[in-house]
């Protein structure tokens, strides 16, 4: 077959539907957040980021830069081995330490990133306990949904965050068959948050392990960072708190955190654990740095918690139509990837603002949206300018808040 | 069900087996490579590593950590996304720019490592190509198998580094349908080389794509480090030349090179790529800057290759029995698991000599084995300890060369 117009042909189809993704190149500017470098065909100019994961802006921070700086002078630059051969590094140690206790487990385990954690760890838990039934929000991440298919283990979705619909299907299955509830605790593209002591009281009324991801949660909510459950004082009732060090911790790589033997057993049974380079000494230690920091200091969370704030009342005030939620994620609802995508060339154009457009498969077709996280470092004038920027497009197209309803 | 007491008995199992699997917990020494600190129950100490896979000794190269300082203080941290939401870092642009060049392609994709690479760049093509069926060499590592398994498409293992069993399994197949030839050029635990232009031949004559695995190759055969296709100038006769960042290259991350529209594909459908955060710009500089001195220099190349040559004759001096190959990676056979561990125990208890033993499942049972990789950073003297420990060891437990056979 001819390989190569395939290929061709299906690229051409994401092209048609407007969905064919185009990476904005950018140098970010340490000690500048959230302004970067913009390099494109025209030329490098400088942008306000406005849809950076660094929720925190601790990607800057001083102590997590002295970290890394440390570790590359004291053990070089990658770890040498996957962690059984050679690369364990005592780096690695002190970040499971950090995160177990920042979890209230007995344990944790890094990853090469947050997906490989949810895939591998779902992936292997689903697989090897014995005729496990794996039970799913309807809104996980790609990254949970790949680990559970890969265990083909039965799998049943329960409607987003509706414990009540858990409780019927769980009532499905035979009682003493191995159960697992995965699900999140904020949802990225939303921002909706999870009723999590509802979803603990259902799995343990059915003898079900709970599998909670805190991505975007962890490091900005709970007095030490903890995430959700922590700030719901529920931390113990779930069996795997599993999270990132790209997002607030600001540097790379995933975990999961849990008891002792549960830790163990992925440790000794996921492929995609074992065989697999360890992360960089420098990549462990800065992360290590960031989370020390947060557990400490609350001085990001409550400027991070304002500055969403105002930029929700300052949207609101212009009419610019956001998805309500109670988490830091501000959606600008579009609903069409067309000018979805448009309106993010206009803001980068003009305005040197950057936010990403985000489409189909990303979040659902007609929902399609422009996803703003505000940092404790946008200033009240990057706020105005934003506010400006967007309600002087919206004039121009035609868009009301009805548009988005 | 007691989930617990399921964990527990698993991991009896493996104590049983004698392959539960103790991290060996180091502090890599930059400066001073091999040797690192260990820390152990029984304290701290220094000990000779010889089984890492930075072969070359570049994780501590100063052009690399240089390349890492510099991005730190101009990028800070982490990417802050993945690739399409403002995690885009120029130093991600530079690395594939630079990897597309070493392997003579179009272009080139990072991913986080290179078990995703292969993960994701084998599930998506197999599982979009329509009708696929994929040919894979039975040696093929776990990260190839477990993106071959989850694209669910047809399988076919043909028998190790054998292009006449291709051949035959390829003829069996209808010849308009879409044919995919995955293989390695160096395996990693046995190191022997794949005969890459005879499985081209073969591959070609019926129309298939070929993926080449160069981990254990790239940065240290061909004149500019592209491996071991460089080094038989057949580059351009495979279709995807996927490698590692995080071995010869020394920091972390893998890739693939292809066509432009068959890494724009992979890019655009390929989950384990778009969902994710991307590398620390940190990484992809200190990569660049090893790639870059490696397709320069071939110092490291030669002085790697003459201590592989000087090991291999010290060992058969010694009668210790290894397994013959044409890679740098020198197998001394033990053929039992708990003799292997004993062996690697003593070695660093009584030698302060760190080689990990490699069990099952990384090698078949009954083929265990103490890996050794010979750096150009390992001295005479340090070779000469070496044997003369494994000698002693060897005359202890009454072992022989026959006992390999």
């Amino acid at each position: 077959m001819d390989y190569e117009a395939f290929f061709g042909s299906a690229l051409t189809g994401l092209h048609r539907e407007g969905r064919y993704r185009v990476f904005t190149d950018l140098e970010r500017q340490a000690g500048r957040f959230p302004y970067a470098t913009h390099h494109s065909p025209g030329g490098v100019r400088e942008v306000t980021v406005w849809c950076s994961n660094d929720y925190l802006g601790m990607g800057q921070h001083p102590s997590v830069l002295r970290a890394m700086h440390e570790a590359i002078d004291r053990c070089g630059a990658g770890a040498g081995g996957t962690r059984n051969i050679s690369g364990t590094n005592h780096y690695h140690v002190l970040l499971e330490q950090e995160l177990a206790d920042l979890h209230e487990k007995e344990a944790a385990l890094i990853f090469s990133s947050g997906y490989v954690s949810n895939w591998a760890a779902l992936g292997t838990l689903a697989s090897k306990l014995p005729g496990c039934v794996v039970f799913s929000d309807e809104g996980n991440h790609a990254s949970m949904i790949e680990g559970i298919r890969s265990s083909r283990a039965e799998r049943q979705i329960f409607r987003h965050n509706d414990p009540e619909d858990l409780n019927r299907k769980l009532g499905l299955i035979e009682p003493g068959r191995a159960k697992l509830v995965a699900f999140e605790s904020v949802y990225s593209m939303d921002g909706d948050i999870a009723p999590i002591d509802e979803i603990c009281d259902v799995a343990e009324a059915h003898g079900a392990l709970t599998y909670l991801d805190e991505v975007h949660a962890v490091g900005l909510y709970g007095a030490r960072g903890g995430g959700i459950s922590e700030r719901m004082g529920i931390a113990h009732r779930l069996d795997v708190i599993e999270g990132t060090l790209g997002k607030a911790f600001a540097v790379h790589g995933g975990y999961i955190t849990g008891s002792e033997q549960l830790c163990d057993f992925v440790r000794s049974f996921a492929s995609g654990f074992i065989f697999t380079t360890s992360l960089p000494p420098a990549v462990a230690a800065g992360a290590a740095a960031s989370i020390r920091h947060l557990k400490a200091s609350s001085a990001e969370r409550a400027r991070h918690q304002e500055r969403v704030a105002r930029v929700r009342q300052a949207l609101d005030a212009a009419a610019i139509p956001t998805l309500a939620n109670h988490s830091h994620i501000v959606p600008v609802m579009v609903c069409d990837p067309v000018l979805c995508k448009a309106i993010s060339d206009s803001l980068l154009d003009e305005f040197g603002i950057y936010v990403q457009p985000i489409n189909y498969p990303t979040v659902p077709r007609g929902t399609e949206r422009l996803r703003i996280t505000p940092s404790p470092l946008h200033s009240n004038a990057d706020i105005d300018h934003l506010v400006d920027a967007l309600s002087t497009i919206w004039r121009r197209i035609g868009l009301s808040k009805a548009a988005a309803e």
